[in-house]
């Protein structure tokens, strides 16, 4: 199995915002051959990053969707806000970079 | 759901001792009223972090999992290796902090 976390620093402001867009997700992974469940992290630390915690059923399945339409569709609210940040000639309300993972045991 | 994810830095000539404790570990913790489940994730870039992730009822939980003559027995190979270092002089070849998330969302 292969997990994907996307660590996600989220400006304290911008906090609701983004806990809104997860809990009205489009769930648009979810239809994703090899995708298996998705979970989201809230740190308890609020210095920490979100952690958006993926897992597929191989690399390859992570790979296509991150290509995909369904990618697109489904971050389509969190984009418009960096868009709009970006535009008004201020930092993005959120940043994040994924790490990829192989389960070495359970 | 509470997660709880153990982040470890690992010199690179101790990663194959580290994952064969992983590989023929004790599963003290799987006896823990509360546990769900633990997965240990290798990562892909070699200078990351691996990652132990636990998943449990509560909060409490967890931290009676800490505390608990399970955790110490389920640590015990790996502590005697970092005594060992200490013993010799020698910088530990693992160190550890524990991070913890609720799940937000699925």
């Amino acid at each position: 199995m292969f997990v994907a976390i996307n660590y996600i620093s989220c400006k304290e402001e911008y906090k609701p915002r983004f806990e809104s867009l997860f809990l009205t997700r489009a769930h648009a992974i979810d239809r994703m051959p090899g995708f298996i469940e998705m979970k989201v992290l809230k740190p308890q630390d609020q210095q920490s990053d979100y952690l958006i915690v993926s897992h597929w059923e191989d690399e390859q399945a992570f790979k296509s969707w991150t290509g995909s339409t369904e990618f697109r569709e489904g971050h389509r609210r969190g984009f418009q806000d960096i868009e709009a940040a970006k535009s008004a000639g201020q930092e993005p309300p959120v940043t994040s970079s994924f790490k990829t993972y192989q389960v070495l045991t359970t």
